[in-house]
């Protein structure tokens, strides 16, 4: 398959239709295409050729989706950039994809210096954006009103089509490589599991630099559908412009959707319109399910389990089980059913697969799974296996086929929608001085589904307090990824072979929350 | 892709569900995966190796099922033999792509003699029935049983999976190459733009060797579900398997809908599970469709578009369309919307692209369209040209980027899902001593959309009537393509380039049967 299909089809099939909405600003699918096309010629005219990276630092807008098909248009590689990360991190993902071309929005231009000075790799910046653009950056609009549109390169199937970079569990992030065809066929079997009408209007509040979001894009533009943009979330605008723009889907981490249903402006905004809010990202807490199901009850929630290494939709639990009562009611503590492209193994850590409802490791195989991670062929081997993309999840398969995740071997913390590997946070804590030893863990949070937490030792005599070790946590790593508490023991608790053992730290903060 | 990977998921998600149900047999996907695995052991043991065509002779069952799979799963391509060609005719196409290894059932059994003899590449025969095997072929149940079953082959993506035997407008039958990836991306495209329900109970009623029902098995595969198998269409059995097994849904031509309504038993059968009654492979009757709609109101009809050229789907018109009021009805004439792998052009006669509404040669470009005719370069050169496919059907697209098929410029008449190409039919006529000129129409027809007519000059002083060229055809072509009805007259209609003009023979008819 080849991602910029979709624009070719809507030329003949819907030129006039509304492709992206984002404030004022209004195009048609005539001229995205027209806008990609040149986008295109612009990133040729810089030097881009065929797999080179071009990286987008911005908030989500109708010029995010035009980085998505101009770089593909152009044959480049896509290289959506996390915007909640630290310089320090950009640069280190900029420069380890070698990426040359960045795009930087009003947002995020102020860090243009910054990293042009760090980053090795970067060449040129393009900014996109409707402030005065700095000096030594070219100027979005001007370009592409002064390019000629050039031909689709028709990079495909399994052509590279984007790095996308997550945090990783030894402290670097990894560049997660996916084809055209992983992209395109997870949004094609998610379409199929959760079917929505074609020529949709849906709302972008997820960043688009999510695989989430990007792949929310893919399943709109399968469907020539209206991309109507928001910045990011924001909860009263969100709400205004469903009932405005009558949008007919969503997808939001769970905590988005929690900050929805409890503003108050949600009783006085018109939400009919909203026919499909698909969720993924992170587990959801049952009581907000109950709650959504009762305050939107002309909307199916539908529930998509997956990572960015398979690109990343695994399983989906369709509307019909979003539901309290019945038959169907029982599974909706579910992930769902694997989608038609993925193959569930759950194995034992010998690798010996597992039989119903017995726990283990959660493997996938399938054509959407990753090409391998960018440069880093111990890891890729690592994660893939014999075909199979070991997940770092644990779950298990009930007797009718849905997968139920109950834990994480990778480590990792979901907080807002966002990876925390607490490896990293480790890494980052480490660095100070004054600890001997420190542990991080999610705690359950009612807004943000889990919140990172640290139980750490100090050297004896060392004298810093919370407050002291997050700053220092905050100059290395991304704000959401520092810790939100630390708690100072004498000791922690540690296994025959010397490793700390979280799940005791996890089951003692749970039993002093429940004693509270 | 991989057209397996159903059958791998199926053990993992419900290995005790029904995979087949077929007379009084059913087998669960556990029972049907092992015997895939057997099945792909005996075609090993008798020489298949890694892209080996394998045939198969038969009425729809069961076992039809397992030939489809067993042979992908031993590393094979498919080659489904047309039951109703004559023994020429399957010869020819079994000799064209070196089919070594043919499966043939009960009903075609008696017709193993000759297609040995005449056969250049046949080597094994393998019968599969209740029937006694006779000498010379191996007996396919007692084969399964004393084999040990293997691993999957794991042929998928670009590999060839299956080559479809279609007629040819010079005479001889092409074979259509498809890949795994396209007849997989077609049917993960047809359900996105059709959804309907996972582990769903479907009827299959049209033949398997077609590429519409090859297309619904997969489509079905894909979601897991369970297919109830007829040998063929009879309409009083439909009604009462669809009532028996409550079938969710089924895919049938235009005739077959047609005989199903109009059947005695039709108002005494409970058909109300019927979900989706998806239909295509010929155009489909104005009243035809609204006594459907009008009888089956519990059922979404849905029009699949296509040819076994594009695996076959190119549109679909959901079953929100398929109404004779409110603003969507006036789509009722339509061929549907191009699926999302599907992007069409219409062209006329020197390769320009028509506008909206103007009537050209509809072309077709996308992941699914075939990798080429067997052995033909020159044929598939001709269709394929700058990686599109040119359908031989006219047509234009409205506004909507709705298509619209007027006719086909490949001369070929669709005569109860068949088709039938009008050389073929003229050439075998032409094989006639008495024979001076010919030309076939299509005629309409209310059973089975058109039948096959010809329009013939004698030779001076020659004496032959109708009986005897129709008894002359059916000794070169298959019954369903020999003319049901013949005029003769002393001359043709002719361009100034001497070419018999068809359409001016079309319109006479028209005229006639208008003022009869």
């Amino acid at each position: 398959m080849q991602l910029t299909q979709s624009l070719h089809k809507a030329l003949r099939e819907c030129p006039a239709s509304l492709a992206t909405i984002c404030g004022e600003r209004r195009h048609t699918y005539a001229q995205l295409a027209d806008r990609v096309a040149r986008l295109a010629a612009v990133l040729q005219r810089v030097g881009v050729r065929r797999g080179d990276r071009v990286g987008m630092l911005g908030l989500n807008s109708d010029r995010y989706i035009e980085f998505l098909f101009g770089s593909l248009w152009a044959g480049a590689v896509l290289n959506p950039v996390n915007h909640r990360w630290s310089a320090a991190e950009i640069t280190y993902s900029l420069d380890d994809c070698d990426c040359k071309v960045l795009l930087i929005d009003d947002a995020f231009v102020g860090l243009a210096p910054m990293l042009r000075e760090r980053s090795k790799a970067l060449v040129t910046l393009i900014h996109v954006g409707d402030m005065a653009t700095p000096d030594g950056m070219l100027d979005y609009e001007s370009q592409l009103a002064s390019a000629q549109p050039v031909a689709d390169a028709q990079r495909q199937g399994s052509d590279l089509a984007a790095v996308l970079y997550t945090g990783g569990t030894t402290g670097q992030p990894k560049g997660v490589m996916l084809s055209h065809d992983n992209l395109a066929l997870d949004a094609l079997a998610t379409l199929a599991a959760a079917p929505r009408p074609s020529r949709s209007v849906a709302l972008h509040v997820a960043p688009l630099f999510h695989v989430g979001g990007l792949c929310f894009v893919l399943q709109l533009a399968l469907r020539l559908s209206c991309h109507v943009l928001l910045p990011g979330f924001d909860a009263a605008r969100t709400l205004a412009t469903i009932e405005r723009e009558k949008i007919g889907e969503s997808f939001m981490v769970p905590t988005m959707i929690s900050l929805l249903l409890n503003h108050p402006d949600f009783p006085m905004r018109d939400l009919s319109s909203l026919g499909t809010l698909m969720y993924g990202a992170a587990p959801i807490d049952r009581a907000l399910l109950e709650q959504a199901l009762r305050l939107l009850p002309l909307t199916q929630l539908v529930q998509a389990y997956g990572q960015t290494e398979a690109s990343p939709v695994v399983t989906i639990l369709p509307g019909a089980y979003h539901c309290l009562d019945g038959a169907l009611a029982s599974k909706l503590g579910a992930a769902g059913r694997p989608v038609s492209t993925a193959e569930i193994r759950v194995i034992d850590d010998r690798g010996a697969e597992r039989g119903v409802g017995e726990v283990g490791e959660i493997c996938v195989r399938g054509p959407t799974i990753m090409l391998g991670y960018w440069n880093k062929p111990e890891q890729t081997a690592s994660a893939l296996r014999d075909g199979w993309l070991h997940s770092g999840d644990v779950g298990y398969l009930d007797a009718d086929g849905f997968l139920y995740v109950v834990d994480r071997i990778k480590d990792m913390i979901i907080t807002g929608g966002e990876n925390v590997y607490s490896g990293e946070v480790e890494n980052a804590l480490m660095r100070h001085p004054a600890l001997l030893m420190c542990a991080v863990i999610g705690l359950p949070d009612p807004v943000w589904g889990e919140r990172v937490h640290a139980v750490a030792v100090r050297r004896p005599g060392a004298d810093c307090g919370e407050a002291d070790l997050i700053v220092h946590c905050r100059e290395l790593i991304a704000g959401y990824k520092a810790p939100r508490s630390i708690e100072f023991r004498d000791e922690l608790p540690l296994s025959g072979a010397g490793k700390i053992l979280k799940y005791v730290l996890r089951d003692q903060a749970r039993q002093q929350r429940g004693s509270v």
